[in-house]
């Protein structure tokens, strides 16, 4: 007898940067500006590198053995101790769960806090493995109408009037992939509405450290009075995405659940990988290390804009993010999408078009996600320039 | 209003390992046979030391970017290869998904395969994260009897009859928890009501290469004619359990969803914990330091079951295992196993009961699971005398 595989599982798609990557395997000179990785420059390979040798010489057997399940007490502590000093958070009551990168968080919040049939609440356009997880999981992602400052609270009101809403996903800090930052009255308007109808709130904040203009805004979790933020953070965008750690940070009674789940699916995360953090961050002064990365990034994002502006149709609109890494650009609403994306290819160019992001399959949007951060700033200009050649190709000057 | 977590995510609990520890946590002197934990001396530490250096120095930024997301290639080919030269296994068609140790699988083919009300079959006493991983996607794992060779084949067609199952788990080497290993007539029968009902085969094989008695039994993959066999390994008892690396290899149809759903979960393992694996394995005799690593083992398991065959009470038995981890101490049926579990702590030693491993809860047995790998060998002599006491108190000379 055959075994069949269930459809939910067959659902579950891998990441769609990776279509990018697979067409522009065979065009020359191809620039992807598909992919989300830092830039190289930013990483402190010297400074992780002195870790990983202090860590594997002073605790060999440690870190070859078992480690905590729930995570290294003093990556917690060290954790913890800046969101409360450096984001406002009030610790109390709040326990962590160390994670695989903060995308962990993701399937596993899905995973422990929805039933088949629930309801989840994100912008129109959010991080794809948000979506995907909700999906895998037979729950349901409803997209969010959004203005310039976000999720819209009365949109989202008027869908969690159905009483199945569990959870809001929202990236609202240089958000993947719009690179938007929701105006702290427009969080609070949103947290109103989570209390009104008992909603968890998972705040993905893995480029909040990364502002390079503007003044920061409160995270919901700096205003969490009840408890119902989940706070993601992350290593990967910092210091190292390939030591995959990140964090969910949240109420006791919430991650205590999460840790368990956690541990019946994988285990602990590596306490090696735990302990080359805490060495890299007592070794260097992290605060620092972040203003270096702010002005490298800042540098690649006004490069890109400018060429973008200069070369493109004046139809399309472009994002201006304060950080993070990443512009939207968003396409005249009757430019044929697909033709668009092929001729990006025919140019030698890629990016990530809106559909890989669309909450709701029937609003596939018409805009791409650019990113600024990976390739060499020059590389980052030429991808954009011809960019820009295909916008006024195909949208008109 | 407040948010409430499902019961299916509430039903999810730490390992009973964890309450051992804990109540020894202030017994003075305490022995805890409860860790399945390696031996510090089994492990290459200079080895991972040296690996862990050259790849830090020569590929400092591959490791600390985002890896391949399905895993390092020379990770995955170094491993196949011995799978194929070593354990008789055809690679046709078989692809691997690289996990954060082979208890990841168990997460994820529960996650992938399994729909609310599915079954899964296991031993009546089977790995305690095989079994919750079913329970915590609201499937039911069905407990089949045993009897000294392990799942009773028409007790599994019986099963297997209800038509809602999906597939069967077994560690059938050197099982943890009961140390019994299945001779390959039984795997022939087992594999043969698997294809009557179109059931896949979680084979999990973490202890496989610590054989030290007796004649290896093929692998059930080695056989695996219908491509119904998932088969799950690991690094972590003979290199390194903290790097948290294994896999899980199987036909393409199968191993491409599972995949998908892990990049969805939790994204790649690092590349980093893989090149250390690929360097230590290029850089030592792997073959040699198995046989290094069962004369430990084979000493210590040994050691412990001269002492509790001498002090113990003519009532228990012992299974004598020819590999693995642990010995399976089962008491006459008329001891009260939570006042033997509690005279065990009063000795000042302690073991999992086997109501710890039970498929069924309905059925939590009268054995204790004793491992011999972890302490040194005089605490493991020490804490099987104290052990031998308690029987001899409870269950008469």
């Amino acid at each position: 007898m055959e075994f069949v595989i269930p459809e939910k599982t067959s659902r579950c798609k891998l990441s769609p940067i990776r279509e990018v990557i697979a067409k522009g395997a065979n065009i020359p000179d191809f620039i992807s500006l598909a992919i989300g990785n830092p830039a190289a420059e930013a990483i402190p390979v010297e400074d992780i590198q002195r870790a990983a040798k202090k860590v594997i010489d002073e605790m060999p057997l440690d870190v070859m053995q078992y480690g905590p399940a729930i995570g290294d007490p003093e990556f917690m502590e060290i954790t913890e101790q800046r969101l409360v000093e450096k984001k406002g958070i009030n610790p109390k009551n709040q326990i962590m769960s160390v994670m695989s990168g903060s995308g962990q968080g993701l399937g596993l919040v899905a995973r422990a806090f929805t039933t088949p049939g629930d309801e989840v609440y994100a912008e129109a356009f959010s991080y794809p493995s948000a979506i995907n997880s909700v999906r895998c999981v037979d729950a349901r992602v409803v997209g969010i109408l959004t203005d310039e400052k976000g999720m819209l609270p009365e949109e989202l009101e008027k869908a969690a009037k159905s009483g199945k809403g569990r959870y809001i996903y929202l990236n609202p800090t240089f958000s993947n992939p719009t690179g938007r930052t929701m105006p702290l009255e427009r969080r609070k308007e949103i947290y109103e509405v989570a209390r009104k109808y008992g909603l968890l709130i998972y705040e993905d904040d893995p480029y909040g450290d990364i502002r390079f203009k503007g003044e920061p805004v409160p995270a919901f979790k700096s205003f969490d009075e009840d408890g119902r933020v989940l706070y993601a953070g992350s290593y990967s965008k910092t210091l190292s995405a390939g030591l995959r750690l990140g964090y969910l940070y949240g109420e006791e009674k919430y991650i205590t659940p999460i840790r368990n789940v956690k541990n019946v699916m994988d285990g602990e995360c590596p306490l090696y990988n735990q302990r080359i953090i805490v060495e890299t961050l007592k070794g260097m002064d992290y605060e620092e290390h972040l203003v270096r990365l702010r002005e490298i990034y800042s540098k690649k994002c006004e490069g890109m804009l400018n060429v973008l502006k200069e070369e493109s149709s004046s139809k399309v609109q472009f994002s201006e993010p304060e950080g993070g890494m990443f512009v939207w650009a968003t396409l005249p609403e009757d430019v044929d999408i697909n033709k668009f994306y092929e001729a990006l290819f025919a140019n030698a160019v890629g990016a990530v078009k809106s559909e890989a992001f669309a909450s709701e399959l029937s609003n596939p949007g018409h805009s791409f996600r650019l990113n600024y951060t990976y390739l060499p700033l020059e590389r980052v200009q030429e991808g954009a320039r011809r960019f820009g050649q295909v916008t006024k190709k195909m949208c008109g000057e």
